[in-house]
């Protein structure tokens, strides 16, 4: 921790025994309990079905959140960039997925590196262009990169768009000796259409159906191919489909959702109910453990309050919403009422709240915990998070490496 | 730089002299031609209409820029909470405008800490129970707290609505020991209306009116008390304003603008053609110093780029815009086209392009610049920037610290 403190500008002075250790506002805290719930939530959800969890790290960069993941029982840690996948393996994380193609010399050189201090790395290729990129770098450091073919969808993001282009770059790959095909990689976060499940079910089918059909052509260099999807909205779906029997005991099944850790107060909370809804079989879900206490710096009219919190501080893909409020001389029992409570807007440094009319004994000062959507933009706004116990208490520093 | 090592997860592998000197990608870059432009650009502009400048420094939070600012002639540094005057304070800079209301305990220990350690220090207040807390937590700590009254229109941020506020407030500070009314602060970019130029000018004459007032009335501690005012894009009629006579020789004028130091590829790009148009006796304006590289990671479909770059990397108020493109093998000069290539969307670590039909040489790998809206939000996505000359070498790692 030494090394961060002149980096950390936000949230590390206390003055002693009061609401979150009397730490300097706005901070973003972890709740422990919904945290706790949340890990051994979705490793039982995939254990049930027969799957590894690879969470999605970039959600939060926190290296102590992927220990609690590991430790849960996580088969290894997704990411998106090559310099995530380094700051995860400085801490510790040795299996890394990275869920995105490798482009650039520099971020081949990161990751070339990793592969040489014994990480075990997989990303994925879409391209004749990018495999051939990977085939010639790799082939000069003296390395196997193994590589997973992303199926896209048409009108999605990356990825092959047609199976003729999957069964192709496999053959590009077969002809690269730096390569090794170690199985198959989708993400249906971006299927769209007029009935989303549907579709969504369909491609996971695909995705299964493709896998089958290059395993049978003995395209994988690995005895249990990975087949991977699946971010946090739409787990239940891919799960099921990945459950069915072409690829039990023959694929290393993955799934992959990282913003279940903290859950939010926005469009997973949405997605989660939409969860539920399909799978009435499952113990309650997901608890939102993620908000930022922020106060009240301003109340220039009747009805307007102005909190010291940005978009700097916290998601704002959709309004933060306030949940709680405590005076700041309080205890966390102290609650005060955000009845009707309700953010319009939110720029750099402020978010501005209309105030109902009966919301009379608000005070500059006083403390707002605030929840947002999505995490990943959360995290991201925070070189340190808290994570706090039931009354508060500040337990530990999460530092983030973004 | 050894302490923020660990932290730094973005831009700091280098290969060697290519593009960048082949750091990876994405990376923020700071031109330093347009920065240095800037830096003397707004400096005479303020001395010319007779101001101090006192950059707003939450633009950038990166104190080697604060630094630059101050050797170009800056009065002082503006910020916009506890945490940034306590990081830029830890860099060097003395005198510290917090262009905010000062709220909680926590925040104000890490103040009067600052004042102690021989800080000059403003805050603003607009409000009795702020003014009574900042009171009682100063007297306790033996010190004298400047502050600014902020002066706001009704429908605004913060800041008194009326004149009667005002003068009301200034009465309560004069009964605080511990306060000392140093001037009034106003933000013009809150002032919205049918015409914005003529509530603006009519916002900043309010504004010289009620100081030369409270002047009249003796209110204010100091001999020059401060009158401040701007953002980035109506600096002209803030200065303009307090050009006039009444402030001259009895009053500090000081402009607030940050964005200015790097400007943008929108909303300030578009605001400084208004200035020009208002001030065609102005030299050539501020130059755009701020962009972000990053590379082409697929081509899934004709006419469809998917970039390595996301909302984590890039503000995107407004889409970003593709600026121009380079081969990963080629050299500063080698430019190839971005003609007709449109930024169609932006998600976490994804930037969605739509291509022209002609556009049939773009590769995987392949380097853009990016230019962004606004630049607040494009810094707080970097550890650190890199400051390039004009042949993309790397001068200087710029640490953020927010």
């Amino acid at each position: 921790m030494q090394s961060m403190a002149l980096a950390v500008d936000k949230g590390s002075v206390e003055l002693g025994p009061s609401l979150l250790g009397g730490v300097s506002l706005p901070a973003a805290v972890v709740h422990e309990g919904p945290l706790e719930h949340n890990l051994v939530w979705m490793q039982r959800f995939a254990e049930a079905h027969g799957a590894r969890l690879a969470p999605h790290g970039k959600t939060t960069m926190t290296p102590a959140l992927f220990h609690r993941q590991i430790q849960a029982g996580a088969w290894g840690i997704t990411l998106a960039t090559a310099p995530q996948c380094r700051a995860a393996f400085a801490h510790g994380i040795t299996r890394l997925l990275m869920a995105n193609q490798l482009v650039g010399q520099a971020n081949m050189a990161i990751i070339a590196s990793l592969i040489e201090q014994g990480a075990t790395f997989y990303c994925v290729v879409d391209s004749q262009e990018n495999v051939r990129q990977l085939g010639r770098f790799f082939a000069k450091r003296g390395l196997i990169l193994p590589v997973l073919i992303e199926v896209g969808v048409p009108g999605g993001r990356c990825g092959c768009r047609t199976q003729q282009q999957i069964l192709s770059l496999a053959g590009t790959i077969a002809e690269e000796p730096a390569l090794s095909l170690a199985g198959l990689e989708g993400y249906e976060g971006v299927v769209h259409g007029a009935d989303p499940e549907a579709g969504i079910r369909a491609y996971a089918k695909y995705l299964v159906d493709v896998a089958v059909e290059l395993e049978a052509a003995k395209r994988f260099s690995e005895p249990e191919p990975i087949v991977t999807a699946s971010g946090s909205a739409w787990y239940d779906l891919i799960a099921e489909a990945f459950e069915g029997a072409p690829l039990q005991g023959r694929f290393t099944a993955v799934l992959r959702p990282g913003c279940y850790v903290v859950h939010d107060h926005g469009l997973y909370r949405d997605a989660q109910s939409a969860v539920l809804a399909r799978r009435p079989d499952l113990p309650d879900g997901l608890e939102p453990a993620l908000e930022v206490f922020a106060q009240v710096q301003s109340l220039p009219e009747p009805g307007l309050a102005i909190i010291a919190l940005g978009k700097r501080d916290i998601g704002h893909d959709q309004l933060p919403i306030a949940l709680r409020r405590y005076r700041e001389t309080g205890t966390p029992e102290q609650l005060l009422s955000v009845d009707g409570w309700e953010v319009t807007k939110i720029m750099d440094q402020h978010t501005f709240v209309r105030l109902p009319k009966e919301a009379l004994d608000v005070e500059v000062g006083d403390i707002v915990a605030f929840g947002a959507s999505h995490p990943c933009l959360t995290f991201d706004k925070w070189r340190q998070l808290l994570l706090v116990d039931n009354d508060l208490n500040v337990k530990e520093h999460l530092a983030t490496y973004f």
